[in-house]
């Protein structure tokens, strides 16, 4: 068999060589084809309003480093866990990806309003990426 | 200095206590909070959004089961990475961070692939957050 006859079964689940082969797996394709387009539009929608989070959250920790609080904020988190969990089950989601969800943004908030502060309120310190 | 009167300072960065005796502080605690209702409103449309997103990859966790592909596909994911890292630049959010997010949701939503193959294409293994 040629390489260009092996299809692409290891490395992709498009195998459009054994697709052709067989009427319900060209369907199924079809059907992933269609469910990953959507998946990458939700994307984009989420990628944009991570975009507009972490400008928030520079502002927030522009604002903590000036006035001298801590980048941690524990009672905040507690609300945010409680919140996010009653949003996620209102909305079919697992909560447990909207914890791991939260802990990703949060963590990765925290991380930089230390650095805002370790600059002594200089948001600069995140370049164009704030 | 009575319980009452340390202020919240050790819980959160909202100290009241320390913002009645400095107008500076609570326009900032003002600023915040403020700030933080709109990182809430984002929270809100992620989390929806992820629920859409999971109910989108549980229908491919299906159609790939039954179709005998593999729950993971390096070719798409490489496309997804190229595709998110683009996204990002022009929304002005850190590439690590769009980066940071598709490995946490394609990790996730791979492992349940696994279950729903596991359960030879039943997506009920994924009770009702499937």
């Amino acid at each position: 068999m040629s390489d260009s006859e092996k299809g692409d079964w290891q490395n992709t689940t498009i195998d459009s060589a054994q697709a052709k082969k067989n009427p319900e797996t060209a369907l199924a394709v079809k059907k992933i084809t269609s469910l990953r387009q959507s998946i990458d539009n939700v994307d984009t929608a989420i990628v944009s309003l991570l975009a507009e989070r972490f400008k928030y959250t520079s502002q927030v920790g522009v604002l903590k480093a000036r006035a001298g609080f801590a980048p941690a904020d524990y009672q905040r988190e507690d609300h945010q866990i409680t919140r996010l969990r009653r949003i996620a089950i209102e909305a079919g989601l697992d909560p447990e990806i909207a914890e791991m969800y939260r802990e990703f943004v949060v963590t990765e908030a925290k991380r930089r309003h230390r650095r805002i502060a370790d600059a002594g309120g200089d948001p600069g310190v995140l370049d164009v990426f704030a």
